[in-house]
């Protein structure tokens, strides 16, 4: 899979990308990232990229050529299936979006910043326009680094055991039961005697009930999303 | 504001935390940010912070003594308004709770990685666990950047235009209008003639409007937050 982002702040994804889980997907050849610097495609000599809002108000709005130039570049040679737009008022992302993601070839990611991107380049080249929730960041370049990070773990050989996303939060939209490690016993608070049973049978039912508990408790909605 | 973070991968936050907006609060001694290796309080030489989970099944569990002797180190010298865990399992993030953690004085943030951590210390530290959104990451070290960028960006002083904040998405619960910037005719594709008109009473009521318009379209579970 290949994955190109757009930013002008190329810097604030460098670190995110190149360890962990996301450095051993590009080294083992299974996802290639490339970030771009927007200001490659500046209109003056100055890099602008950006320029007051019509209208007038506070924050700067990113401009429609070096956008518009960038993507047809960068599509001169990638058919992308999908250019995406990280932006509040996308749709929310969630894990069945990683998910249907994560079985693309080839994806454009577009990170806005100041008041975000001008209305028309959204209306004609962005497919996808994504939320990583409803709260405001100081640019996409974090919200991308996170869609990358969660489809990113999901592709074939890229977490070492292949068994351990499908038992992750939401895979089936229940949230994941409580965890335990050694030892049985810290400073008097003990681990669950059922989980030191030995009997893999009772364990997987107590742990699906406890998953089904916790997610009555915290996230009632997601029980609505299937059949129980 | 000062803002711990513990986590087994402090590399992951460099750069998030040291460019652009984090970078500018930090400076102007806004926002302190501190990021704590947990290896430093391994259970041994090879710096073991995590082990196989009780019950059996795929994934390591992070222990109670490092996170605990961490923590308690912490707590020694600063007195924590909230200890946070970042949880696919926690109350999903948003503006709201953005703006209260803002008027916070101090912050503790427990990064998770592999399967998560030791339930127990879920039980007997923590007061607030936090989840970006319905979607699993390879650990909690973006999804805490995201937090602190989402925060940070509030503090009274960190944005230049201290209006900019209080026009974004969510902060009256709804979706922000569209924005143009120069030309006004790109390719065709023009800039809609109400922000070229110069009125500014009858620019806000346009803007409004396409504000409602767009949060019903694509948010309308934002509406029946407010009334209108």
């Amino acid at each position: 899979m290949k994955i190109d982002i757009i930013t002008v702040l190329p810097e604030l994804l460098e670190s995110p990308l190149s360890h962990s889980i996301m450095k051993r997907a590009q080294e083992k050849g299974l996802l290639q990232v490339q970030v771009h610097q927007l200001r490659k495609w500046a209109v003056n000599a100055y890099g602008q990229v950006d320029d007051y809002q019509y209208g007038g108000g506070a924050g700067m709005v990113m401009m429609c050529e070096p956008l518009a130039n960038a993507i047809e570049e960068l599509q001169a040679t990638t058919q992308y299936d999908d250019i995406i737009y990280m932006t509040p008022d996308g749709a929310t992302f969630n894990q069945q979006t990683a998910n249907r993601l994560s079985l693309q070839e080839n994806l454009l990611i577009i990170c806005g910043h100041y008041k975000g991107i001008d209305q028309r380049i959204r209306d004609h080249y962005i497919t996808r326009e994504i939320s990583i929730g409803d709260f405001v960041l100081s640019g996409g370049e974090l919200a991308a680094a996170l869609v990358v990070d969660a489809i990113g773990r999901l592709l074939p050989g890229v977490l070492n055991d292949e068994t351990s996303a499908l038992f992750d939060s939401f895979q089936d939209n229940l949230l994941a039961p409580p965890v335990y490690t050694r030892p049985a016993d810290f400073r008097g608070w003990k681990v669950p005697d059922m989980l030191l049973s030995g009997d893999p049978k009772k364990i997987d039912d107590w742990r699906h009930d406890q998953a089904l508990e916790r997610t009555r408790e915290r996230r009632p909605d997601l029980l609505k999303k299937q059949d129980l």
